[in-house]
């Protein structure tokens, strides 16, 4: 079933399952609320094993995402500054959907302000050390007067205060990325107490901080995503092992050179992304793995894409991998980054051979 | 018209026409034959400016490229080592057009022959320094008895001898990029010398080469591709100017960081791809111009995409766009590689704000 001509996305629901069952536990047990972010599967199948978990908050990151899924939850957060521009969607969805939206200026409250027709949540975003966007927790009066501003708007609800903190990316292993963690928490937690209003809720929630911590103390609301499928980038932050990734491309072999010990698939940009790592000092775009009947092996030792361009992805190859390898065969790519590879592909198959969706991309720009 | 809610991909036709014309005629006065890649655009609709000038042979990087493009053409190459995966698929489009298949190893070769069921040209791709995919000119008898095998076969048709000179992208300026043009045109000349067969063919085509060489003297077929739109890669490689670069993603203001003196825009790794350069020692994702009614502006100077994530482009910003940029505004953004951006974004508008039609993302894996 592996002998797809073109690269298709495999997914294992048994990982996928194990994943979301291992980091709602550790929710739960924290007594937080979870509102995992669904940027990475996109999917409406896979929205439904959340669903089956007991799950009702989720987050995304566009206004199109938050459309797909609109309709079938206690509420969506779009955790993203609010693009002015879609008002008029926002309103729309509200008739169908409770929404958290997100803002992270007074200039945007005040373009919001009398302009939303339903009752609507708003996170004001923090930044905490990620440097992407968000208000200075600093900035306490402009921040005081933006609660103060939503609160009096007749349909705007204040949530909380939202924070991703992406910065934990760059670390590598439980302290350094519990470091960013803890300061994270401990920043949100500084402005919390500054206001006294019930019920408002603290947002952390990157998947390497989720992963590491053994305890969300201190965090009301977690939206972490990419724990649902992991990547190579996860495995090299240690937020999990290379068997938890649960996504898979797989990359027909069209050319070997045996003097280079390089293998040319047919998977490139177009498929995995170009989202690149280093290791050990040299670029990397995937880890190569073996397809079996129902589940794909371990990443091979010494086995890596070195290099991609638009359609083309060229393997370092092990010894021992190029003895067995002929024109022809498949082989299995764990991409570097799971939520960029699934959102090239636009979709995934099961095991089976079932075609899961992913939301497409021609919505994208739907108005 | 700019006022789209999420990013779009805007075409500038004349550019696009330009563009075309300039390289055609420079292919025509060089006495050889045009082979347009059409994996920068893959669209039909870009594709009939091509007929329009009289073009008639083109090439593209997939099976499912070639499916969608099938029909229109005297002849199409799929230059990519050929996949065996896809020989049903292969002479199924054989019964509608003409096709150039690819092929680097005497096992693809043994692979192909009796196989394909009606006539189809051959290329050898022939590995001339950028070290992806093509067989080393040296392996002279190996060559030899490809070239046997295939002119044995009932309907295979040995075309020539294919080169794409990638390696000239790490080049920059007109002395750097033509001493790789030279030196892959002398290596191919010297193959095709020593075979006596009539009408074999030489294809060399990159577009660094392809824009800084006065002639192609000693090149019977031209491929280039990315010529057709330029990007932000090509104008750092001094193939063109910016003022050619012929696509730009529309970009949402949603955030503005007076203090690191950065704008944040909806605009990140699923609109422009995360293909990156370093400018100035400096991660670089894209120059940013300013929209006008029907064009768009040169790059607005000291202002460029600095990172991007999924959905999010963060923009090092001149004191003079910080002082000019609201949020609600929606800025331009010229992108590193325009073949990647347009593939991310699967379809274009024009300046009317008519679609224009790109390669389905969907149709990659039809099989």
């Amino acid at each position: 079933m592996f002998k797809n001509s073109d690269p298709i996305l495999l997914i294992d629901e048994q990982k996928v399952k194990k994943n979301l069952k291992r980091m709602h536990e550790k929710v739960l047990k924290s007594g937080a609320h979870f509102r995992p972010h669904f940027k990475t599967h996109q999917s409406l199948q896979i929205g439904k094993l959340f669903q089956e978990e007991g799950i009702k908050s989720i987050t995304v990151s566009s206004m199109g995402m938050a459309e797909y899924f609109g309709g079938y939850w206690d509420d969506i957060t779009i955790a993203f500054p609010f693009n002015i521009l879609q008002l008029d969607r926002l309103n729309t969805l509200l008739e169908k959907q409770f929404v958290h939206i997100m803002v992270d200026s007074p200039e945007l409250v005040d373009a919001l302000l009398g302009k939303v027709d339903m009752y609507c949540g708003v996170w004001i975003e923090i930044e905490t050390g990620n440097k992407r966007t968000g208000i200075d927790p600093n900035r306490i009066d402009e921040i005081r007067a933006m609660v103060e501003k939503i609160s009096n708007d007749p349909y705007l609800e204040f949530t909380g205060f939202y924070s991703h903190p992406g910065h934990s990316y760059t670390r590598k292993g439980k302290e350094a990325v519990l470091s960013v963690f803890n300061e994270t928490v401990s920043i949100m937690n500084k402005l919390k107490s500054q206001f006294d209003i019930e019920g408002i809720q603290v947002n952390v929630g990157d998947t390497p901080s989720s992963s590491h911590t053994d305890s969300f103390e201190g965090v009301d609301s977690v939206s972490c995503g990419n724990f649902i499928f992991y990547d190579m980038m996860q495995v090299n932050i240690e937020s999990c092992k290379a068997e938890d990734v649960a996504v898979c491309l797989t990359a027909p072999v069209v050319s070997i050179s045996r003097e280079r010990k390089e293998i040319a698939v047919l998977a490139g940009g177009i498929h995995l992304s170009k989202e690149k790592m280093e290791l050990n000092g040299q670029p990397f775009f995937g880890s190569v793995v073996l397809l079996e009947e129902n589940h794909w092996g371990e990443p091979l030792q010494d086995c890596y894409i070195k290099s991609i361009s638009q359609e083309h992805g060229v393997i370092k190859a092990s010894d021992e991998l190029l003895e067995r390898v002929k024109i022809g065969d498949v082989l299995g790519v764990l991409p570097v980054h799971s939520c960029m590879t699934a959102d090239c592909m636009g979709k995934y198959y099961d095991f089976e051979g079932n075609v899961i969706d992913h939301f497409s991309m021609r919505a994208r720009d739907r108005d």
